[in-house]
């Protein structure tokens, strides 16, 4: 069986020399307290895959390979593996409570594999061939991929063309033997503690913008790549944390990106999966984000939102105000933000499609994949708002759990942070409460996915608006026949 | 083929004979303007069962009686069944822009199929083989049934044995025939209109209050029965018109509802599916509302949404800023919260269940439908916000189409009120505007399927906190086997 | 002492002879059940000038005139006069329950005093001599003025000289002794029961179009004036009722407005205040929508939300909810609205300022005016819902209270319908609630003082934004001096 | 001149001792980084006071001493005074974009003027005498005083003698000289920085309470005081910091707060203003509480939101998006919550009153005050959502500024970070936006001035709910003179 274990994970990521820069120092993937996260939050996925409670989610069997891989690997085929797809979102959120790294590389393996189904159907290229050999590697060694989309874009009102050339990730050569490419990649979650990245263009480009049109695959650590890591206020807690037992998410922490900057990397032919074609484009990506829309913005939420309704609810019983009225309507009501976002996402999996027709790639429902990520969002801050609102003020005002160390204050604190619960647990839930309300996911979750313009605009576009005029208009008694513009 | 068209169900009301009372006077049903709207509404549904365009999702093949019945007749038998439902729901809506009255009857049916089958098993009473020879009855002749759920419930401060005991639906004696049942049901949408009307307990009862745990079956027009009929300002437009075409909704009007006396009815014990059987009224109840928070709650209201949209966009171009960001803006947020509540329907449809097993009856997933129904009322004020909006404050002071009769002023209308539209047009769909944002839909939807504080009863107990606590702390590192309330 | 009485108020009228439309029926303006509304809103307001307990904020001492005049009819000269100014709004809406129709006909005046004021300075016009004469007139005779601003404006993707030219308000002729004006303006809200209209622009106009750049004051019921008035379901409901006291307002009803066609009216040059002088037009509107949105906008609104509250906390008792947290709750919130709505009005009218300097004349803040709209319209449908949340289905499923008149069902109604008041308390509340939420409150006060676009692009304009990121970036350390566009 | 610069505060500093705790490890104020935000912000505050630019604002003059004192130790004597307090908030956040640490004291002084010299009247002691000296000597040295009012309360289900008797400060000993008091204050904004802490009651106290009903003053150090100081991951980012322009708010950094525990400390009488007074904690509390929610709740969070739409109109520019309409509109929406605050503010100011009657103590409007602070704290997420919006997922994953001191990166990150400005702004400017949105604000200003659901139970109770009912049952037409509650 293919599937690695966590630690078999951890050996393999040996073999790679990712360039890491995190402050203004170069960092060691597997040394640092900060990468180590990541490295942490992928091996647990890996396990969760082996384990007989998770395994039915986290694995599936590819007919491609003959055995069963990561979900994060396989091509949905159908609308129940949609659905388990959006289940495995909301379950590793649960387990990490933080990304699980792996959805923006699975999303766009599915593109990947109904894009280029239909580029060689049309084009008569060579693509899906390609991706197919690519993507038997993957499956066979059970490699983690990371999904690259986000181009660092430069000035917003300017096409790619129109300023420094390399705001968008392009091709800059080409020969016999594969491309050059050069630009960077923003917001790359996870992506240093990856195998591979899958490069993808991050919106749709016009004719005279093909040198953007590309997508291709590459080794982490390849020559010519460098990683720049986030750095937060986190990423200081950590490095000065004693023990991580008194941080908000001590084994998995926050979220960490990177930049991902390619310096005339060089690609070969065989891990090329567009290169050129922009009409493609808008297709390519439409459907990655269905899928990452129901995944990452809205599933993925679902799970996170678990974790702050149980530390409410946890908080509330400290406290011994778990009975009173506005904290069960509070309660109540982050329920109800849950469920929405959860909801949305399983009518994006119970209405997905074939796309195209005869690839067998299934890609969630458009509409309800960008509902989805809108109401999550909507929702997120409100539900850190509840939380925070009931867990009170300690929140934010915390003292260290170090202090129960030095014995000048740790009778202080037991004495006077105590509660209906004894300071300790008090203390440490109140400091699950901060990593999620005084922290980076608000932000996060607004910008995972996709900014919110993009899915207002998806919305609009998906709505059939003709056929809502026909229907009122119908009710209304007014006749349809010269409702052409010219009144 | 046992399905009515609209008139045969028309010719079938002539038998009946339903003591109506509107404002002050009694009136015929088939000769009121107002009672009309209600008559041609459940004609419409009755054609839609029967039109090729519609008939997949307004009919079913009932294996009772085997051949095709209505599908308010129906009772739910797979995950696909509850779709088609919610779909149905969407599709009167579009095509009535009021209430399709068959919902509640609906619902009554299939939580009766449910209890009935579950008392029998565990109590050995014959309630589900009455049931089964009423839904035969109501199946082959294609009866329109009213479900009557609320009861007038008087001080809500007191239980029903605390108060005048007519507050709730009772029996108030028995014999070996039947039983005598007193009180009101108040809020009954389309009740004057139906054949049959389903009595079920508007809300769970406890031991000592037996008498309220009722439900039987009632022939519209039995003697002692009386409706009261709502009394508006829209009753009173339509009394005036002279001619429909200047109304709101021109055929189908607004939901009509009426207050149901029943005054010492005698009910045969074949018509009656439950007489005193207090625990299982919190099942039945729940099975009501989970069917009705989806169909009437949920869906229901995506439908009206879609209306309300292709308002918004008919009155966008006739004004001539249909492309303006702001207008564009609206008319997104209306999608959102359309797809929003649609998608909560949908998942709880896939995610129904066969309850109680072994009965072969469907019933909605209880959170999403709650869930649907909270997420459709909390959108539906902003949907009638943002029509208006767009519509401008024409929409509450137009003057009435029927000056467009007057010689004196029609030219003043045509020159004054015409936009990128003529003025006839743009009055037309104002006026149909108006009816969704200046009149009954507001309160009404909020109110429909129940008050928003019974859905967030039920969303507060349906969610597993526990499981949320645990996965909190699990990840906040919080031994939990410490976890009872004996810190 | 020149203030009228009431009584004496419809004397007066008895000399107009105003065209007045409704439906497509000619209606005497003191007979017909609707217009008579606007006539005892009017008479009342008359009446409370005189009442000692109203008279120190409903009236003024104006230098003008020597005496005391009704405060609409009263110039502000300070910030005090402007305060008392909001509590009037406030005053009046708590005590009609609607349109108090003098707020438009004040805030003309007011902003005609500053606009004439400036423009004699600066152009050596005697617009301003012209207006106080007026001005003389009317404090004298205590007349009543209606303010004219809303033009129909056509198609409004088009300027006024792109389209119909008669779309907004014109000069089609002058000569020695006056104008001819055309066009309509609409939405006018009680202007059918004024004594004077005082026309004004709809919105700043450029060079071009100085047919456009118009305000005149104009006696109601002159040649060419015709009223077309507003129909509305609840038009009709006062058509037929037996008892005003049937009705949700039963002496006030709802704000009545009517289109005002101009069909080649003539003016006299000593009512034109402004005719041409396109620059003027841009101030003019600002200055009478910051005095429009304190009062129409945030104060009015303030004194609905009292009767809103109080009903709301009525029907809770009545019903024997008052004590559920979630009754408290909604209440809370609704008071939390109101007093929003009306802490920004204060807040406009002790930031005013005179304007222009010299002139005497003190106009609201701009900001918090318009905030003050904003607040008020956001919050108005938050008030509807909860409202009707504690009141109930019955809000909108209300049988007639004529129905007491018919012993048929009068003993049903009075057993059925009684909670923990009787049932005629708790139905005359209830459809004092109806009126307030299933009606045209919300789509009016959306639009009253203007469509929301136009606030937030005075919110927009007023803001200094400059200073804010000059602030912000002195705080961030990033120097200002090179912070031109030319990075 | 009695007023310090800052420097001179600070060279006062060196003469106390506080004993402050942070993490596990004993620090001194005037040598850590974190600690050294507090002394830098008061610092500011004290020269401000002396800068011709903000004097008007910062200081007042004190009949008291005869001359000008800084305005946080100044007693409001009018309506103007505290419009005055009001713009001091918005000017102080404006400008240290984090909390001033004066306002509890401020507030704490002035509802000590008004609660001392009630007490004293009624009661005959010498409360208001002692206050009177100890205010002679804060203004005469120009001391910054800290008011300490949150206790730490244990189980919030137990009243304070149910529990642990030190979870409420109180009274352990009393003699000739003085009183012995224990327990701990929490939350104690900037305590460690102040010359003077002011302990006041948390909230009022019942009889059989009279240890808690406290009040006193006591010097910053005095033995027994500890301070154990919050701990967040911007305390540890501050302490890695290579240089302070890498940071969010590189001077005054974030809120800095400490628990202060009293254990057994001696206070001289003289310096004793309640003790036992359970009556008055009440009345004491809600002084404190208009005062408070009026500057901290409301007054403030407007000179962050200044901050907050500068650096959003800032970064808008920097990336090249500022004319996109959803950009205008989010920031004209982050106006609109900017000055509704502010405007609730205002109103509070101008509708305060001297209260008790006689004591020359000006009070904020309680409504208005708590209306502020709900509105504030409703907007601020709002706030910080729209922001976070503008300025994109790098608000989150943006490297370190430090990487431009790397040359192996710093070319990538001026390469790739640049938009319409270069790398260097606009990574600054999102750093600064970091601060906002992804930290401790949210939580922070939520709690603010207390828990929302005393404001809550301070607006409902602060509303004429009697009065609301009159008016909408005089309009409804019921009368008023049976409505006592025996229906």
């Amino acid at each position: 069986m293919a599937l690695k274990s966590g630690n078999e994970y951890i050996e393999s990521l040996k073999n790679l020399d990712p360039k890491i820069y995190l402050g203004d120092k170069k960092v060691r993937l597997l040394e640092n307290p900060t990468t180590m996260t990541v490295v942490k939050a992928n091996a647990k996925v890996y396990d969760m895959a082996l384990d007989p409670k998770y395994e039915e989610v986290m694995s599936a069997y590819s007919p491609l390979v003959e055995e069963k891989v990561g979900r994060s690997n396989y091509i949905y085929s159908s609308r129940d593996d949609l659905l388990k797809r959006a289940q495995m979102a909301v379950l590793t959120s649960q387990v990490l409570g933080t990304c699980n790294y792996r959805c923006p590389g699975a999303d766009a393996l599915t593109a990947l594999a109904s894009t280029t189904y239909e580029m060689d159907n049309k084009l008569g290229t060579e693509y899906n061939k390609r991706f197919n050999n690519f993507l038997k590697h993957v499956q066979k060694n059970d490699l983690a991929c990371s999904g690259a989309l986000t181009d660092v874009k430069g000035d917003r009102s300017k096409r790619p063309t129109q300023q420094d050339p390399d705001m968008y990730v392009r091709v800059v050569d080409k020969n016999e033997k594969g491309i050059i490419v050069r630009g960077c990649k923003i917001n790359q979650s996870g992506a240093i503690a990856s195998h591979e990245t899958i490069v993808f263009p991050t919106t749709s480009f016009r004719e005279g913008e093909e040198d953007y049109a590309l997508s291709f695959a590459v080794e982490n650590g390849s020559m010519g790549m460098t990683y720049i890591s986030q750095y937060t206020p986190f990423t200081a807690e950590r490095a000065l944390a004693s023990d991580i037992r008194e941080l908000g998410n001590p084994e998995y922490g926050v979220r960490e990106t990177s930049m991902v900057v390619f310096e005339d990397v060089f690609i070969p032919w065989e891990r090329v999966f567009m290169c050129g074609e922009v009409k493609f484009t808008r297709k390519a990506v439409e459907r990655f984000t269905r899928s990452h829309r129901m995944n990452c913005g809205g599933a993925c939420k679902s799970g996170f939102a678990d974790l702050m309704i149980g530390a409410a609810q946890s908080i509330a019983e400290y406290l011994g105000i778990e009975n009173a009225s506005h904290v069960r309507d509070k309660i109540t009501e982050m329920i109800r933000i849950r469920e929405t976002s959860y909801a949305c996402a399983i009518a994006a999996a119970v209405s997905g499609e074939e796309e195209p027709k005869g690839s067998g790639v299934y890609i969630p429902n458009e509409m309800y994949g960008n509902v989805a990520k809108v109401n999550s969002i909507y929702g997120f801050w409100d539900l850190m708002e509840m939380v925070g609102d009931i867990a009170g003020g300690l929140s934010v005002t915390a003292p260290s759990e170090r202090g129960f160390k030095n014995p000048e204050i740790s009778s202080y604190l037991e004495k006077y942070l105590k509660a209906a619960a004894p300071a300790d647990k008090r203390l440490r839930i109140t400091k699950f409460i901060q990593n999620w309300i005084a922290g980076l996911h608000g932000a996060g979750t607004w910008h995972g996915a996709g900014p919110l313009q993009t899915q207002k605009m998806a919305i609009y576009r998906d709505f059939d608006l003709e056929n809502a005029k026909k229907m009122a208009k119908e009710l209304a008694g007014i006749s349809e026949k010269e409702e052409s513009r010219a009144w």
